[in-house]
């Protein structure tokens, strides 16, 4: 494991806030080491750094309150809501309060005729989408994990619909937040639009949680497409793959997905989820629309695949073979680790102009390669974002040191193409050294907003910003 | 006229910077009294407000310059771009140095495979569109006025096709700003997402220049649709108009357009622009996609708008007819004044969730009747925006009071309707109340952001937050 950087212990303050917490919320505080464990780090290859207790409010009232009494005696504040995050986003390296959104995690209103539902941040995507299924709508992001809303929203998640969907930023109207002082604020209205001022709402989607807990989230819906297929086609190479891509996106196909698995992703499914394909680059497409728009974008789509080399075409409408194909796509990081079985995965992502797109995943596979390493690459290539698995043996820690190396390699060379050091992953503590070689001085702006919203810094220190 | 609230000047100041300037920037520096005019509002009721000199810097490190000498004096800077803006966002209440991007109209990069372009803030959208024509591509965001791209971002302009493109908001991938300090910062990269930090991008977007000036903005480009078609339709009802729309978009028909005109609006323009329509409430739309996407898309509404009572349905794919009758709608500013000859306009927008829309406007009209005003409802309905414009006599001030509190009276019941005090103008002086009445303590988080960042307050003062 690699120890993320530890900071000073308000001692007396946790003593304080923790009985406070205990006598206040009784059984909904537990300071147990277990529970404490399981509300830090548990994903990759960043060691855990647990919490000091883990209290679970059941109201935004009681948020403010637990978030009061941490201001009261200076003592951080985390929120935690399936605990999927990849970079350290719900560490305490400086102790502290883990406020678990489990208990609240109600569908407050569904507003059908506006397309919208207002939920509570501890509700999980799956769980949002089996209580909207009657109606016809649904909510697309689909980061893989059966994250929640809040977490989603907290670190602007998006995922394999991205590519039609967009984002978190995308998709949420409003939120309603307390923040660092215990106050509660409303950062928008249900309007599809505005003009009213700072966009408090994107500032708080993606700030990991660094300015204000999220309590409440307004999110858009859509519509259950009238006809869904998929699609599936091999590639020569990556670039052929990466040109079919381009060409899909320059002529306007409004593809749902656009996957993309390198040869050894595919390996790894074919023996995990039993696909059978060939081990050739692969991209997983899917269509949403009308009968004869889906038929119209599946036949565009086949043309250009096979301008740029495509083989072993298949599509389909049938439901049950489009679930058995992205339930694959979903279980790549499984089926990626059992390529290595014992071995640990370290998950890194970037995101790059989609025309750097096959000279940035080509230069990453020729790098593993060189260096020794099992690293197979999936990605959401209609937006330019892709994910390596580092396959590392956590006993050898040469290999840890070569699996950082490399992640900072990855990192540099996507920065280098125009890219961003993380699509969709979020900063937390593993990115935060790439988030300044990013953004220089923007880094100073953000330091500056954390430090006027929250002056003892006490909301999830040791993340995004500089310590 | 409407003075708005004047602020302490420091003469000292400015009368230091202003020296500078000349003597930096010679004929780039202007204070004539008419230019200074031309540069601060002008486009409705809110009174002149001019800045004490104007400059047209060449390049980024100009703005830098230019910023920093005003900060080193505490004198106001006031970006300006093409003077449209509808709430006061350029009058200079405190005097001070309005920054016009007159001569950073460049297109810096055209990314066509990855569907960006890197523009300088002084170009307009229809200068972009003309550039980008023979590739194929355009930006959609179309607030009307033949608007500035900086201005537009900066205002989060959006307009006729927001409902399909979204707003500048969704349309900016990156922007570089000189903040009050006179620093330059890149707020992101090319990469069609990303999760590294707070949003900066979008906390500058609709920030109306009080945080800092844009420089350089990095938008997302469209292909041009295969096949544009345009229809109409005139409903008994504004309700069974608004109604027709809720379907239409819970349809998920991905309309480009859908314009909402009042009786009185098509009575105007019918006088205007010869259009020969039925006073009633009228539809007018757009569809994109492929030539049997569009059809499907056209036939879908028109089966929608005959369940809704719809009549004198018209539906064409020549450009000529679409060129009309959109020109019609861009020109309704002026053919509503043509209502009431003499008069000036006190334009005002609201947006609120879809289902209350047709409520909304239908109080409005009723409100405006009982108040004896001639106030023509004009709206971007699939987003629930909309627009009035109050034909005034300016020179009978309990005309301008009426519309004063009529005005007050429509932003209240929006807020009252789970909506915005304005879907797109923005806030600039004309709106502050609203947004203290709209949001309440998000305001105080917005201007704890703005004296973080900002702490001489000299980025265009008096607009947005409390001074």
């Amino acid at each position: 494991m690699v120890q993320a950087h530890a900071l000073p212990r308000n001692e007396e303050g946790i003593a304080a806030a923790t009985g406070i917490l205990k006598q206040r919320f009784g059984d909904r505080f537990q300071t147990g080491a277990s529970i404490r464990e399981q509300h830090a780090h548990t994903t990759t290859y960043i060691a855990n750094q647990a919490p000091d207790g883990v209290a679970y409010p059941e109201t935004t009232e009681e948020v403010s309150e637990i978030v009061k009494i941490c201001a009261a005696h200076k003592v951080p504040v985390i929120g935690f809501g399936t605990g999927s995050s990849l970079e350290g986003h719900v560490n305490a390296p400086a102790g502290g309060i883990s406020v678990d959104f489990l208990k609240m995690d109600k569908v407050l209103a569904v507003h059908d005729a506006d397309l919208d539902v207002v939920v509570q941040p501890g509700i999980t995507r799956e769980g949002l989408n089996t209580h909207l299924r009657d109606k016809g709508l649904f909510f697309p992001i689909d980061p893989g994990a059966n994250a929640s809303i809040g977490g989603m929203a907290s670190t602007r998640a998006s995922g394999t619909n991205a590519v039609r969907y967009g984002t978190m930023k995308d998709n949420i109207l409003a939120l309603e937040a307390v923040m660092p002082s215990g106050e509660i604020i409303r950062t928008a209205t249900r309007a599809r639009k505005s003009s009213a001022g700072y966009d408090l709402t994107r500032l708080l989607i993606g700030a990991e949680g660094t300015l204000g807990l999220i309590t409440e989230i307004t999110l858009k819906l859509h519509g259950i497409p009238e006809a869904i297929s998929s699609a599936r086609c091999s590639f020569p190479t990556v670039d052929a793959a990466c040109e079919a891509v381009i060409a899909t996106i320059q002529y306007g196909i409004p593809v749902a997905r656009i996957e993309l698995l390198d040869a050894l992703s595919v390996k790894a499914a074919n023996a995990y989820s039993g696909l059978g394909l060939p081990e050739a680059p692969l991209l997983l497409l899917e269509f949403h629309g009308s009968e004869a728009g889906v038929a119209e974008q599946t036949d565009a789509f086949r043309d250009i695949a096979e301008e740029f080399g495509g083989s072993d075409y298949a599509a389909t409408a049938s439901p049950e073979e489009r679930t058995k194909v992205w339930k694959a796509r979903h279980d790549m990081y499984y089926a990626s680790l059992q390529l290595r079985p014992g071995c640990k995965g370290l998950s890194t992502d970037v995101c790059v102009p989609i025309s750097n797109l096959a000279d940035c995943v080509n230069q990453t596979a020729a790098k593993a390669a060189e260096m020794g390493l099992m690293a197979p690459i999936v990605g959401h290539v209609g937006d330019g974002n892709f994910h390596t698995l580092v396959l590392m043996d956590m006993e050898n820690p040469e290999e840890i040191a070569k699996a950082d190396t490399f992640v900072g390699w990855l990192n540099d060379l996507a920065l280098s193409m125009d890219g961003t050091c993380t699509g969709e992953h979020g900063i937390g503590q593993g990115k935060r050294p790439f988030l300044v070689k990013e953004l220089g001085g923007a880094v100073g702006v953000m330091g500056a907003i954390k430090r006027a919203l929250d002056p003892d810094g006490i909301m999830n220190p040791g993340k995004i910003v500089p310590d």
